[in-house]
This record gives structure tokens, sequence and C-alpha cells, in this order.
């Protein structure tokens, strides 16, 4: 064979957090029966699954022989008005129908955003640490993610100053509030000032919001109702606890409606038609996202209270999502090795901060608390026998 | 708000089809009842939903209460070995699991093919006419569609005598057998020659058989059984019947598994895990789906006997898929106006062929017959009457 050459996109680095779920899973399928198991605190999605009333309406139309066709590019319209009005009813954000596209989660949303509005060479600005797919998807595409370094002192968010300092101005800016690892959020004020820059400054915003509903005292704004230019990226997988089903969307601004839909018709065609039915059926399970959400609650506040005596002082502002982002600097500058060794001695299984930050991540971990309440319960204590014995 | 740059895939151009079909719905929605309704023969797309097994597959996983998480980026383990072992039955060709990645459909296969394959400005060969994703697609990720155009001498197929003759070499080349439009297939030892004739010359190789499982008398061969640099994408929606579960597959070559697994954790997390529940159920469905086809090849018979009394007498062999690709020079040579007038005038809905052949699609139209086997039997007296009456 001919050395056949590979694409730019093929040096997509992984996301490290793969392996440590890997890692995690075959020392979980070693321990005996009987012993204590793995804490699993590396994992991102809700062990939950979609709500009762979302997998019923799946079954109802798959039992009545719905033949489950492609959509619409953007979507069931009934999904797309059902959308369009939370933003009325939560954010009190008039947002039409028309301007909503429902997408293959909000992994989907993202190159289409991307490709929309920007063009090969075009850098595009976030805060560090961050979520890899936004970094790895732009230099996939050919775009080049300008890293801001934040830390504490700005909750890990980018603010308006760090944004004014850009010279050269970067075509495009991505906020997430509350973000992934750090789970800290902007004020609504802040990120109406950044929706605002933006705007004036001619700067795209993209505001990933997939973790709104998931936020423990904080105001959840969203950028769609300072900014008629910014672009909103949201999902079913998170609060709505339906990873797997592959459904997000995208608040457009008007002057992309046109050239999205033309993209996800070619990229996409459409969003998986049965998730599209149960996604509906989802955002009136009020009571069960809410008992959940309530379950997240309680493990963030076991860990606030019971991390620092095991000897994780320095953790983010856990305003939303649901994680925790240490910096553990005082015990390790190697991050990937401290995740290995509380894996195999304490059976904790956590996120060494390099996927997120490869800058300063070797100090940083990410715990996500989104599983089972007994463990999250169960954690600081393991982790305070290891560290402090 | 400051003038706003959109990007490069912003100008992707729209499908005309779904102008086409917007069309259709408008006109059938305007027909008193009683009177006769608007022949379908647009769409591309099986009217008949999943196969039975298949929809109570994924009936039963949520009855159970199955979480429907994130699956690994690749697919569920048994849906890929179940996809390899179709290798081996369908084709006699060892295809490992390993080698096999379950999609978000064919749709999503594309970007993950191209990115890792291919760099921005890299020409990528392709028969005209074509399935407008493939330019559409390349072209949003910076890439340069190249097109070779094709027409009944060769089946509107590409020939290795095509290849020689392009200078500069293009770093890849798509075919697809059988073809939307044209609906012609690649002989076997074709396909074959192509095949080698790329891995001796570098050249990547994408196959799209996507239509596999739908055809007519020729012989159905897949590249991966002549090529270990080839990539096939395959899809359960069309034999399969599964359009808008959106589930497909990648046959990748060793070289690019590792490229596009890292691709696909940052661009899709997984497929969708209820969809591929189903597709492993739709996999046992032989029955059902050979009735489809068994209706699809009447429906085919039927119109190759009536259209040319009709006065479509220059048609492309239908070797496979479910579109007949006619050449109406005789007639027109404007199809989209045609397609309209035949739409107000005779009540059926075809698909000019500017969509899929910017060159001459002008004087051809794409006839689908996967609508209801008694509107392929009505539709060639319908033209009959409206051109000859």
């Amino acid at each position: 064979m001919a050395g056949l050459k590979v694409g730019r996109g093929a040096h997509a680095p992984a996301f490290l957090v793969m392996d440590v779920i890997a890692a995690a899973n075959a020392r979980a399928a070693a321990i005996p029966p009987g012993e204590p198991g793995i804490l699993r605190m590396e994992v991102g999605q809700p062990g939950t699954g979609a709500p009762r009333g979302a997998a019923e309406a799946a079954i109802r139309a798959l039992r009545d022989g719905h033949p489950m066709g492609y959509t619409e590019a953007f979507g069931l319209r009934s999904l797309r008005e059902r959308i369009a009005a939370r933003y009325r009813d939560h954010y009190g954000a008039a947002i039409p129908a028309e301007r909503i596209a429902v997408t293959v989660g909000a992994s989907g949303a993202f190159p289409l955003a991307f490709l929309s509005a920007f063009d090969t060479g075009d850098r595009v600005a976030m805060a560090a640490p961050y979520y890899p797919p936004y970094a790895n998807i732009l230099t996939a595409l050919g775009m080049v993610p300008q890293l801001l370094p934040c830390d504490a002192s700005t909750r890990f968010q980018p603010t308006v100053a760090m944004l004014e300092a850009l010279d050269p101005r970067p075509a495009g800016l991505i906020v997430a509030s509350p973000c992934n690892p750090a789970g800290t959020m902007l004020a609504p004020d802040e990120l109406a000032a950044i929706a605002r820059w933006c705007e004036a400054k001619g700067v795209r915003l993209i505001s990933d919001e997939i973790y709104h509903g998931l936020s423990y005292g904080m105001a959840e704004e969203t950028a769609a109702a300072h900014s008629a230019s910014a672009i909103v990226v949201n999902s079913f997988s998170k609060y709505f606890s339906m990873t797997g089903w592959r459904v997000g969307w995208l608040v457009l601004p008007e002057d992309l409606v046109r050239p999205v839909e033309r993209l996800a018709q070619n990229l996409f065609i459409s969003a998986p038609h049965v998730a599209q039915v149960a996604a509906e059926a989802a955002m009136d399970c009020t009571e069960e996202l809410e008992a959940n959400r309530a379950a997240y609650r309680r493990s963030r506040d076991l860990l606030l209270a019971g991390l620092p005596a095991a000897g994780f002082d320095r953790i983010a502002a856990a305003d939303g999502a649901f994680y925790i982002w240490a910096d553990i600097g005082q015990l390790t500058n190697d991050s990937p090795a401290f995740c290995a060794r509380m894996l195999a001695e304490a059976g904790i299984a956590a996120t060494p901060g390099v996927d997120f930050d490869p800058g300063r991540g070797a100090r940083f971990l990410r715990f996500s608390y989104c599983g089972p309440e007994a463990d999250m319960a169960e954690a600081p204590e393991r982790l305070r026998r290891w560290l402090r014995p």
C-alpha cells in the first residue's frame, strides 16, 4: 500500500477521562464480591437515566407504530415551540421557535455553530480550564483556540477586562456557566456585560448553557436575553438526564438561522426522532428532575463539608453542574499520577486536571458528584483515611 | 450590533429536495378530499419505518428501565460484532469488530472520514451526478470536491481511466454503488479495480455502501474486501429502514481507527443508545426487510415498464437503491421548472437534477420509488396522460 496521508483531524487529542473510566472499570471488575467497591467520581453523566415520562412517551410512540422518519433539519415543530416556551418561563426571554434548532446533542451543536460563524484560522477565546471538545473541535475544523488562564479570583471565568486585553481581538468567545470542569458560574450581570461587550465589538459569543437547571443558589441567565448576536448551546443530557439519547439545541441569532439550517441538512439531516419525542415529554417531568437536582445538592453539600478535612481545602465555588474543581498543588504536581494512586489505594476515581487545562492541570483534579448519593457520602472519609491516616 | 462575520460553512447550499418536499406538502394539503392525491416520488427515505423487531427491542429496553447513557464512542460492542458478522456472511470478508465504528447515521460518518483522512485544500474526486452532502460537507470543512462528469456510457460511475487522467491526483475518491441519484452500480470487478488503483496510488477511497441490500440483480461488493486502506460508509437508514433513528457505521482501515475514535469522542461522544439497541435487533428482521425489498423491486419493474411509453425513455440502469435517473433533455432544459409543472399539472413530485449535478442537472430528474406501491403503479399512466394526452 502506498503511504496514505492522514488529515489534520487525525491528531485530535483523546479525552483522558475515557482512559480514567477504563481504568476504573478494570479496577472495579477486579474487586472480590463483598469488598468495598470503587467510588466513581470521574464520570460526567447522570446515572439516573431519562425521566420516566420521557421513556414512556418513546414507548408509546413506538408501540403505536410511529415510523420515526427524518424530522425537519431543525427538529419537530412541537419540540422547538416547547423549548421556546422554556425561555419565556425560565428566563423571561422572548425567543421565537424559528430561532431554535434541535441538534444531535450539544456535541452536534458545536460544529454547526463553529462552521457557521468562523473560518479557517479564526481565533476563538475561552477560559482555561475548559471542556476539551471546545478546543478539539475547533482545531479539527482548522480554527484556533485561544486560552484565557483563569483562577479562583474570577471563579475560573473570563472577564471583560481579560477580553479587552486581547490584541488582536478573537473572532469568537465561548463561555460556559455553570462550567465543566470548575462547576462555577458567571453572575447574571457579568454574563450580560460579556454579551454586550461581544456584541459591541463584533465578537461572536457562544454561550454553553448545557448545565442550566443544575445550580445551587446563583441565578441562571441566558446570553440570548442580552445579545441578538450570541449563539446559545444547550442539551437534554444534563438537567433532563438524557445523555445517550443525543438531543440538544441551539438558540440562533437571526443572521445564522438559514446558514445553520443548510449546514444541518447536509451534516446531520436531523436529530434522532424517537429521542425528540422523549425530550419533549421530559420537559413535563419537573418533579422527577427536581428530585435529581435535590440529590445533587445533597451530594455537593456533603462533599463541600467533608473534603477540606480530607486535605482538599482549595476548591472552586461549586455554583452548579455536578463538579468540584480542586487545586491539589499542595499534594502533587502530577495529577494523573495522583489520580492513579487515589484509584489504586483509596478506590476513588476522579479526573486529573490535565484534560481540561494543559498548562496548569497537573495540580488540579475534577470530582464529579452525579453518582450514587451514598458513594458521595462515603468519599470524604475514604479520602481522609488515605491522605491523613 | 457590530457587523458580525459569518463563516465559510454559512454558505453551504441547501438541499433543493427540501424545497420540493415543502412544495409537495403544500400542494397535497390544498387538494380537496376525494380528489386524486399527490404521488410522492421526491423523497429519499423508506416510508416503512423500522422493522417491528427493532421497535420492539427498543420498547423492551425502555420498559426495563435501561438508563440509555452514552455508549463507547464506537458504539455497543455487541452491535459492532453483529456488523462484523454481516461482512463475513454477506461478503465473505473478514473484518474485525475493532475496525467497525457505529456513527450518527451515514451523515455523522462523513465528517469523521473526511477530517481523519484529508486536510484543508485537499481535492476529493467523485462522479457527477452525486449525493449533494458529499460536496457540501467537504466544502464546509475546507476541502475541494472534484467532479468527474459521468454519463450512461459508464452507468454514471467513475472508471480507472477517468482517475488515471486526473492531474494532479486527488487526495481522495468517493464512490457509491448503488448510488444516489442514478441508482446505478459498479460491477464487483470495477469496484475492485478502483479500490486497487486507489491503494496503489495513495488515494484514499471512501466507498458509500449505504444502499447495499437494495439491489436487483447485480452482485454487491464491499470495497473493504479489496483494499486495506479504504473507508466504507454504511447505515441502517435504507435497507434496514431506520432513517430517523440516526445509526450508521464506518469500516475503518487500521491506520485511521484511533484517529477516528478520538475525533468521534470529541465530535459525537456516541451514537444514540436506544437506536443502537434497535439497530442490532433489526439485523434479525430479514423476512420483513426482504419483503420491503421485494416491494421496491415490483415498483421499479412497474416504472421501468411504464415510463418509456409516458415519454421518459432515457433512464439510467436501475441497478439498486430506489431511484430512477431520467434524462429529460428532449422535454426541457430547465428541470426545476419542469418538476414544478409536473407537480402542479400531473400531481407528481420528483426532484430536479440540478441538486445532484450543477452542470448537467437541468436536463435530468430523479424519481424515487420508495413510496407506496399503488402510487408507483399509478405514476406512469398519470405521466402519460400529462405528456401525451
